[in-house]
């Protein structure tokens, strides 16, 4: 089966072809949004051995979002076992995408959370240690900085499925000719990317967004790489960029799992310039 | 099957067991909440003859909705004949809800849009022309009241698959003992209800809160109430309400298809009181 892109298993279920459906018209994660997920990096190498880069941290990311939205949480082993089927059947080398997705179930008749992994090929484009340049435009998410603060009923900082925002907002990036979005605040500052977390380097230190108040998610990557950035003697710390200063930063980057570190090279239209040699260093501490 | 209290019917599928699955795990309407939806009132008779309140406005409502998010909506009359093979297995008596969902389809293999319809009844407890009276908490949105303007990637007005706040707002109303919510807005307005539009009388005017910059869906039962209240006399505006103003105002309504309108009996646990004979009156132009 190394020939097939995706590979998808349901939980009590088992694998399932790609092409059979999975979920009835009832579930509330299709009806309502309403269910989490995370998505981690798979590398496999050339004899097809696949590699989940991090999956315990996006396990455990996963599991805090479905506190937070009261949502069953399947048993650790449950994951890990449903991901080791997927795995199974995956042996296509380069860069994949693992994706664990929760939902609260169905609303009519009741048993429970439905989950699922999927395992999605990047394409031949992406390739590890490639340098990954993108350019972007900052879009307003429409409130301040501090919006979400005594408000969990916002879910900021919450994987949901409720996603749509970020697909928008990344259209609207591609008609204006920019390949992704930095979102801002109404009070002037960069929060991340809609499927990225933000990282400005300034004055020698590593900056990124504080969660919490702000609503944006925590990036495992972002963490990963703060932390060997740190064993390699530089500052690092989460506070507020004001969007004028993503202009003069000594870099600028969106980082994911799935593409790692991305180097923005222009904002608005305009330019960015990055300190030599800072962009290498920066996809070194990411492990890309 | 007039027993079958759910009903299931998919484009280009027909009439669905609701317990079959209908979407596969790659569907943007379940990975992302990349859809929308629209929901009309459902009255059957006792001799089992359904009939859709609005079917039009709500279908007019759902093609807005997928135009603003570039998502190729199905000809009008694709849906009204989904609309019928549905309704010809529903006989149950009373109120039910029909639901018209339509998401981006399968990311992974194309093919279009994925477009369904279901209905659901609403329990013996809904029944038409019983008074129906709730109490509400005011929750924060999170944004300022003119939020949306020129944010079209917000997709503010739009009534997408991306509903969890709704659900969550809902949860922590229920977790403070309330029925409803009444969201606000950063600058100190109300907004309209999780699944509901706002409706407040006050000075002898119906008031409701304007669409566009605030992000809120336009409500097709706020303006049938709207019209048959301006053919009664009574004057009726858009315009924002200050959050403070709900507790002296002379009646204060979540209005909504299924539910029709709710009469807000307190807020935030104190009091609201009704001008006599209003809410019989508000209950009449929504033809409740």
């Amino acid at each position: 089966m190394s020939e097939i892109p995706h590979v998808v298993a349901v939980l009590g279920r088992g694998l399932v072809d790609p092409d059979q459906a999975v979920v009835t018209a009832d579930d509330l994660g299709l009806t309502r949004g309403d269910g989490c997920f995370d998505s981690a990096r798979v590398v496999t190498d050339l004899a097809g051995v696949p590699l989940v880069v991090d999956l315990d941290d996006h396990l455990h990311r996963l599991g805090r979002s479905a506190r937070a939205m009261a949502i069953d949480m399947p048993h650790l082993l449950e994951w890990t076992r449903l991901v080791e089927e997927a795995l199974s059947q995956w042996s296509t080398p380069g860069e994949a995408v693992l994706k664990l997705v929760l939902t609260r179930g169905r609303e009519w008749r009741g048993g429970g959370p439905t989950a699922m992994v999927t395992i999605t090929h990047r394409g031949p484009s992406a390739v590890a240690g490639s340098p990954r340049a993108i350019t972007a435009v900052t879009l307003t998410r429409g409130h301040p900085s501090d919006a979400f603060t005594d408000a969990p009923w916002l879910l900021g900082g919450i994987k949901t499925l409720s996603y749509v925002v970020n697909v928008a907002a990344q259209r609207e990036a591609r008609s204006r000719g920019a390949d992704d979005v930095i979102f801002t605040t109404t009070d002037g500052y960069a929060l991340d990317g809609p499927t990225s977390g933000l990282l400005v380097a300034r004055g020698g230190a590593l900056l990124s967004t504080p969660t919490g108040g702000t609503g944006i998610l925590e990036s495992v990557t972002v963490a990963a790489i703060f932390e060997a950035a740190r064993a390699d003697g530089l500052e690092t710390r989460y506070e507020l960029v004001p969007v004028a200063d993503l202009h003069t930063a000594d870099g600028v980057w969106l980082v994911s799992s799935g593409r790692g570190p991305a180097l923005v090279t222009a904002l608005d239209g305009r330019p960015l310039t990055t300190a030599p040699g800072l962009a290498a260093r920066v996809a070194g501490w990411a492990g890309f």
